[in-house]
């Protein structure tokens, strides 16, 4: 059986848990006290991911695939969640490329730290400033992308909306308002009305 | 003809560069000066990249593609560079996944500051110190990897190897020193030895 190594709080971790869900595929969840280090051990990095950083997929063969997003490319691979047009597939990586670099770090931080009630000081408030405006030009970014678009790429829900859609609808938690983003809050609702969709909390 | 929105000094850019040069594709060089922000004016926006950072490939049909590493996928996919076994094509955007979010930022941010000449201030001192720890951080997962591999994934040169390449072999631009990491020595010699290679000052 596939083995997720996961932590509840994770957006990236809920993207693997809603695609497994979506496609009914069964996996074993194992959770991780990431406030703990538990995915920083000696053990962890020699055996899971060197990284330290969850969510894993272990195959039922027993490898190992760290990143969110190939996770969802893996699994998604020869289904209507990838599209097989050569362009569209790699429009799809594309957006899933922006996220994790223009989008994740700016937008899931601000919520890891009050969630998880991370001491603000002068230093990470001054960093907070930066990622709230480098935030909303993420959000800015799809905003422009997705009016009068139902999907990110090719009119189909896929991988890339799943990606994206984890830690924006979530935003809130960290402080943002996706009150000036219509389009975007639109794309919300239509990504939480596809078949089999689960909320971030379900384990 | 295929079109690279680009900055020479950019090592996002060069992945392309160099895999357009490997593959023998002929492309034209559009630059823009970031100093300047050329890549943020309306027109850019609107037409080339919502997002305002090169590179984009803007393909001999006129359809654009931001994401060095999406640019780097759609080249490949059905070449040699890419893997088509399912798991190592997975392992491969694993690690492209892995530089665009804990290698890039903390090693290729140190040198645009340095050699762009901006100010470091107090505040970016901070910042960069904790870049230089997150950096050795990713470079010592890089180093565990290939001790004893000669390539990121499959034993074979690939586009992961091409997306990790770029800034690594510049990372002493930024004041990272590659001495204590023997096999991502190694493997960046590796590299620089593959047929078609150019330097990332090569236009």
């Amino acid at each position: 059986m596939i083995r997720l190594h996961d932590n509840l709080s994770s957006g990236n971790g809920y993207k693997a848990r809603l695609l497994l869900t979506q496609f009914g595929i069964p996996f074993e969840r194992i959770e991780y006290d990431i406030d703990r280090s538990e995915t920083r051990t000696p053990e962890f990095l020699e055996r899971i991911n060197p990284n330290g950083r969850v969510p894993v997929l272990e195959t039922a063969s027993g490898d190992f695939l760290p990143e969110s997003n190939a996770i969802l490319f893996y699994l998604a691979d020869g289904t209507a969640f990838l599209p097989e047009e050569k362009f569209e597939r790699a429009q799809v990586l594309s957006w899933m490329f922006f996220e994790q670099y223009s989008h994740e770090p700016n937008i899931a931080t601000p919520r890891f730290w009050i969630t998880h009630g991370i001491e603000i000081t002068a230093e990470r408030r001054a960093v907070l400033e930066q990622k709230r405006e480098l935030g909303y030009a993420a959000l800015g970014v799809m905003e422009r992308r997705l009016a009068g678009r139902r999907f990110l790429v090719g009119d189909r829900y896929s991988i890339a909306d799943i990606a994206l859609y984890a830690y924006t609808h979530v935003a809130n938690e960290g402080g943002f308002d996706l009150g000036p983003y219509p389009a975007v809050r639109a794309w919300l609702d239509r990504c939480a009305s596809q078949p089999g969709h689960i909320p971030i909390t379900a384990g």
